[in-house]
C-alpha cells in the first residue's frame, strides 16, 4: 500500500464536530452526543450545522469543506447525511493535514478530501453499538468510532486502505469564453444569499471588474454589503471566498424566486 | 417508605441533557445552560432537542424514552415542557439506572421510569433563585435543581419521596384479532417519518411477515431504506424499536397529509 | 481618560456566549466555535440564540440584555447582528460588572450596557484571522477577540477607551395620563408570546390593577397561564420582567395577527 505517511502522527483533540441533515426536531443529535461523552467522558462535541436539507449531500460538502480549517488540529469531523442507511454501503475514514473525518461513502467527502488525504474503509462491526439499527449509523456507528479516534486512535487503525472511494464534486464553473463563466447556485443560506462555487481567483483582474446575471437580473460585484443600498441586489465574494448574490439587508433567494441549480453567468464588464 | 434501595450510590457525571419545547428563537435555552454553569462550572450542558412540539408532553416522553440510556452513568435529564408553569404543579426529581430525571409532574416522565424507579418531589423552594419568575421555572427551579445534582446531591436529598406522581402512557397497541394491531401515529419527525409505538416484539414472525394501512394507502415493511425505490413509501423498524412509516428519500407526513393520532393498522400477510 | 476603575480585575470564566442572528441552517456558527476552540483549548462555546430575525438589532439586545447576568461572572458575550460588516463601522468591547462583551458598534449593547460599563473600540487589526474576509467578522474578528478575553486578555487592553459609540433604546413606554401607559410589540417569542418593554415596575398598585388593549382585544393581567382557561388572552408579567400577552396553550401572535410594533395600551383598572 502506498499511501503516504502522515507529516505527524495523529494527536487528537477532544473536538468532535457533527454535520447532519437531522434538522432540530428530533432527539437525533442530542443522541449521537450522548453516545461520545458515554465512550469518552473528555469529548467535546460541537454542532457544526444539523439544516443541511435532507440528503442534500453536497450541501453538506460544501459546508464541511469551508469549515474544517477553522477548528483545531487533531478534530474529527462526523458527517451524516446517509440515504443509504442499511445498505451495504461503506463508511469512511479518513486523515487530512492532522484533521479525521468520518462519512458515508456516498460522495459526501469528494469536495473535501484533497491529494495528500489517507482514506480508509472503517470496520463498522467493530465500532458498532450491540444493538444497530437499520436507520440510524451516525448514533449505532459513526459515533462510537469517532469517540475512538477523539480518543486516541489512529485513522489508519479504524479501517482498511481504499482507493475506489465517491469522488463527487461541486458543480461546475465553465469559461463560456474570454471574460464569460458560467456556473449554477449550489444552495442559499439563512439570509437568503445565493452561493455559488465560482472562486473569486476565477475573477481575472478583480471582483469588481465583473457583472453578473441570473435570470433576468444584471447584478454588479461590490465589495461590501455597505457599498449597495439597502434592498438592493448585489454580488460579492462571500465568506467561503466565492460568488454570492444577494439583497442588501434583504433575501435574494426571494427576491428573484431562485434557488439550488439556477443558471449563473459572470461577465468582465468592457473598458 | 418502601422504595428499592439503589443499586449504587449517586456518582454523577458532568452531563446535564435538556430537552425543551423551547424552540430556537430565544434565549430561554441559553440562559438554562449560564445558570448550570454559573453554579457548576465544570458541567457539560447538552441540548437532547428543544424542537417538541409546544406543550406536546408525550412526544417529549418518547424522545427522552429513547435516548436517556445512550448517555453516561451519572447524567441528569432535565425536561421542561411545562404547560401549568406558575400553578401548584408539582416538579419530579428521579432516579433510575444510575441516571437523575427533573421534569414537572405532567405525566412526562410517565413512560420514562420503570418499576424500580424512586421518584421524589422537588423541594422548589429550596433551589429556586431568588427572583423565581411564575412563567420560566426551567431558568428559575430546574436548572439549579439540576447543577445540585451533577454536583453530587442525592436525587433522594432534593425532595421527599412521592407515591402519587401522573403516570402517562403512549397511545396503546391493541389486538384486534389474530395477526391484526391498531395503534395510531404518535409524531412525524424532521423526515417526515410517521412514527408508531408500535414495537417491534409486537410483530410476531418478524417485520417481513406484516403490512400497514394508513387511512388509504397499504405500505410494505421492509428491512431498509434501499428495498424501497426513491419516492416510494414504506415501513420499517426505525431507531427507536418501534414502527415508522417513510416514504423513501421524502416526506411520509406530507405524501400522506397524515401526522398525529392518525389510525395504523398492522396486518400478518396471509401465506 | 476618566472611566471608572474595575471593582475588581478581570478573571475571565471559560465561558463564551454567542448571540447571532445566524440560524441553523450554515456552518457560520460552527465555524465560531471551531475558531474559539483553535484559539483556547479548554474554552466553553454556548449558544445563547441565533434565531434572532436577520438584522433585527434590538431583538437581540433584549435577549442579551435579559441573559448575561445569568452567567458565571468572567463570561465573554459576543453578540454579532451585523449588517454593517466590510464597512468602516467599528466593533465594541466592553465590561461590566465582570462580564465581557464584544459587538458591532451598531446599538445593540445600547440597552445592554448601564452606567458603569467602560467601553472600548476593538483593535480590529490585532484580532483579525489573516485571511479576512468583508461579509463575516464574526469568524475572523470577533471569535478570535473573544478568545483572547477568555483567556485572560483584559478589555481594557483589546483597543482604546470609547466615548462616543452607538446608543440606542428600546421602544418608550408613554404615560398617556394617570393610570394610562402607552408601549408597543417588542417581538413574538417561539409560542407566540407578544413580548413588550413595558416593566412591571411601572404598573402601580400591582400587574393585577390593570387591564391590557391591543387591538379590538381587551385582555386581563394574570399572574399565571394556570389563571386563564386554554384558548384565552391573558397578558402577564413574563421572565424577563416585562409585560407580555399570550393564549394559554396557544399563540397570541397568531391569534391576534399582530407583531412587533403593534401598539399595547395597559390601562389601570378602574375601583
Amino acid at each position: 500500500m502506498s499511501s503516504p505517511s502522515p507529516a505527524r502522527p495523529w494527536r487528537p483533540s477532544r473536538v468532535v464536530s457533527l454535520l447532519t441533515d437531522f434538522g432540530e426536531r428530533d432527539h437525533y443529535v442530542g443522541v449521537m452526543k450522548g453516545v461520545l461523552l458515554r465512550a469518552l467522558p473528555e469529548v467535546v462535541p460541537l454542532d457544526l450545522c444539523h439544516g443541511v436539507a435532507p440528503q442534500a449531500i453536497l450541501h453538506a460538502s460544501w459546508l464541511l469543506a469551508h469549515s474544517w480549517r477553522y477548528f483545531p488540529a487533531g478534530s474529527v469531523h462526523v458527517a451524516v447525511v446517509d440515504p443509504g442507511v442499511g445498505s451495504s454501503r461503506r463508511i469512511l475514514v479518513a486523515e487530512q493535514e492532522e484533521h479525521a473525518f468520518l462519512a458515508p461513502d456516498n460522495g459526501l467527502l469528494g469536495p473535501v478530501l484533497g491529494e495528500g488525504a489517507r482514506v480508509f474503509e472503517l470496520d463498522q462491526e467493530r465500532f458498532a453499538l450491540p444493538a444497530r439499527s437499520s436507520t440510524f449509523h451516525g448514533r449505532d456507528v459513526l459515533a462510537p468510532a469517532a469517540a475512538a479516534l477523539a480518543g486516541g486512535l489512529e485513522p489508519a487503525r479504524a479501517g482498511r486502505p481504499l482507493g475506489d472511494w465517491q469522488r463527487a464534486s461541486f458543480p461546475e464553473v465553465t469559461a463560456l469564453g474570454r471574460g464569460l463563466l458560467r456556473t449554477e447556485v449550489l444552495y442559499a443560506d439563512h439570509y437568503g444569499n445565493l452561493v455559488t462555487p465560482l472562486g473569486a481567483e476565477r475573477l481575472e483582474g478583480g471582483a469588481a471588474a465583473w457583472e453578473v446575471q441570473l435570470g433576468d437580473a444584471l447584478v454588479p460585484v461590490r465589495r461590501t454589503y455597505a457599498e449597495a443600498r439597502p434592498g438592493e441586489l448585489l454580488a460579492l465574494i462571500g465568506s467561503s471566498g466565492s460568488l454570492e448574490v444577494s439583497v442588501r439587508e434583504g433575501d435574494a433567494a426571494r427576491a428573484l424566486s431562485l434557488g439550488p441549480g439556477a443558471a449563473v453567468i459572470a461577465r468582465r464588464k468592457q473598458g
